[in-house]
């Protein structure tokens, strides 16, 4: 394991080790205060995205290492004419560990291949986001204790939504996992993924366009914002976007136990009149993300506890 | 004191705390160079401020913490329409502490609500900026030795300027202090203040429109700039602006121990033929911004020197 | 030495001193990375240049000290009017050293002139650019074992590279050194140069403009992009970029040891189909940016290690 780049770059067991150790790190963060000193990480980021550069960059300072980068393409040497190979080999002298996250499918793949340092993907397009399905992962794990024997429901835009394709990818891997897939017709998961994910893995799923009648069943519900830059026109955005929105009235239809998780960040997907119910961790969410960096930086870097 | 978001927070022995507490780091750096070692301070700044967000990071820095955040808005997950409620819940969990600049006034207070981390406000449009305020606090009380019996000069906009409204409403709560405001009768002080602040308290106060021939009495000259952002039309800013401008003929009426303090940045109502005399403190005051930063920051994580 | 504006500011004996702990560091970076522990690099950047920001930024913090700044002039106070001379007078209570880029040429030196700080120039206009002369002439003498008997190539925009120039005027110290310039007619260097530096010198120099049949002559080839910036109109820029492009065909005459230089970002002035050649350096003269940033950072800052 070198770079990460699609959250299948990783075996369940290379997924487990991170997994676990995250949980380490939760349990006693004092004790990886200072596993990246003198380490640096450099955050390239071609489009801004404050959550995820954020998330990043706090869990290198949590891990005693320091960060350098850029947040938006414009103050890149991008603007200059440069290619993403040239940024990458100077960088590789720069930094110990870079994150990059690109409006272009596959440039943190091109990055891979010419860096001498290990490139993270930190979302290219509607591609791959695979810190974001590591941080879902973790989530499960650590609230609901296990990533097998799951009900899962999926809301919103399924059709462009990455982090739910990514999170699907993920989950076959797992034992006994059914999925419920809740979306307006024209937001359906795309062709592929039913076909050679889960109908080629046998994987129990239906889809449906009522989050109401559902809820029973689900032992977690993803929901996930529709993204306005993904539509084609302005009409169809503003027709769907209220669709499925959660509120505490849909709450009640839920098992004690079922677990809300988000992406963020959220528009009004999600009403806020539930962000105190104790099922509603998307909060905690944002938080394991942190975890889930430190301990993939770590994996990385190959540095351990002394 | 669990957040800082309007100078009035602080009750008069909170502020002593605060200021002695950075009189003590002005005696002796070193003792406080390791105190926030492995915390994290979030630079939240909606529109840019690079002084008052370089004020912060400094201040960070020299307690051994470190620093991540944003400088605009563009580069925030603003722009994807979250609120400041869910972001400063994502950023609890990224950050020990946070520093929020923001365009609309009531942000850092809406925060505070929701964060689990410390809230300070680094300037919420025409509203507040209390770190502002104790920093001209601590220049006065670090050059002139006290709080009590001055005669401060107030001067330029009175009217939109919000360093100047807090730093009355702060010294109104100290011995013998009386105002001479000084501008031209379209930037006179609010009426609430003249009224409710300064009348309600039985203050001492004058209204003039000549800077010169007030200079003999003052023992403080706080200048301010005319800002064009405040303004509802260009003719009436070009009219002002160079109104009570501050030079070295002025300056001869000074008494020899009166200060000059300003916010900065100045445009160009204090002559840099001033900035040699000793009794231009500005640039100092920017550097005890730092010191009384520092101060706040440990007060509010509650950390001490051991 | 406390300040560094011009290349020049340097004398022979304290250029050899900077090369000379700068080799020392990359002969043992460890004993070099707490040397400027609690120390702060502030970063001025009033146009946005991330190469030679994260190069500052990497040497500072290999250093074991931290950073502050901005990355271009939206963000900074510079929109609110405030002056080159004011700023760096503030930044002087919040750093230790700063690096200041700026579009207008001698902004750094007015820094210098008001600060309390040292002021390194990193770039100001098409005028000088300090660091990258010392990262070439790092370079060399790394990589070739002199700086003196050398015939050195210098190709593209010969007239408006800044590079170029500081490069001819620091390499004229040194002994023996033989310049072959390689450009299209338009873009000769400057009649100043030619007259006052080389002639005034005794330099030998020849002026060509095809690069292939100089090759098999050079132990050096410093290769320059040419900037669209630099140009009148879009008309020259398009017939004059692709000239005196490096290839493998063109390669093949070089000497077995002959190296290729270049200041990056290159856009398509060096093909990629050379970046295998061990000959090929500039990636590597991208991370000695690194190093001499360090020890230039040492020397001005008076750190040694203990």
């Amino acid at each position: 394991m070198k770079h990460l780049i699609s959250p299948l770059d990783l075996s369940v067991s290379e997924l487990d080790e991170i997994l676990d150790l995250a949980e380490s790190i939760i349990q006693d963060p004092k004790k990886y205060a200072n596993v990246c000193h003198h380490k640096k990480l450099a955050t390239l980021f071609y489009e801004p995205s404050t959550r995820t550069r954020l998330s990043f960059e706090a869990a290198m300072l949590n891990l005693g290492g320091s960060v350098l980068g850029f947040s938006s393409a414009d103050s890149s040497s991008a603007a200059k004419g440069e290619s993403v190979a040239d940024t990458i080999r100077v960088i590789s002298g720069y930094a110990d560990i870079c994150a990059m996250r690109h409006p272009k499918e596959g440039a943190p793949l091109v990055a891979s291949k010419y860096s001498s340092i290990p490139v993270i993907n930190a979302g290219d397009g509607g591609h791959n986001h695979p810190t974001q399905t590591l941080t879902d992962l973790l989530t499960m794990k650590q609230l609901k204790g296990r990533l097998n024997n799951l009900t899962v429901g999926l809301c919103g835009d399924l059709k462009f939504g990455r982090t739910v394709h990514s999170l699907i990818n993920a989950l076959v891997r797992y034992e006994n996992i059914s999925f419920v897939l809740i979306s307006p017709e024209e937001l359906r998961i795309p062709t592929y993924l039913r076909e050679e994910v889960l109908e080629a893995n046998n994987i129990s799923y239906k889809e449906v366009n009522v989050l109401e009648e559902v809820m029973p069943e689900l032992d977690l519900l993803y929901m996930t914002r529709v993204q306005k830059e993904r539509f084609f026109n302005e009409e169809d955005y503003i027709r769907l976007k209220d669709s499925f929105i959660l509120d505490r009235k849909k709450m009640e239809y839920a098992k004690p136990d079922m677990l809300v998780l988000h992406p963020l960040p959220r528009v009004n997907e999600i009403s806020t009149d539930i962000d105190d119910d104790p099922r509603a961790v998307y909060f905690k969410q944002a938080q394991f993300g942190v975890y889930v960096r430190m301990a993939l930086i770590m994996k990385l870097l190959e540095v351990e506890v002394c």
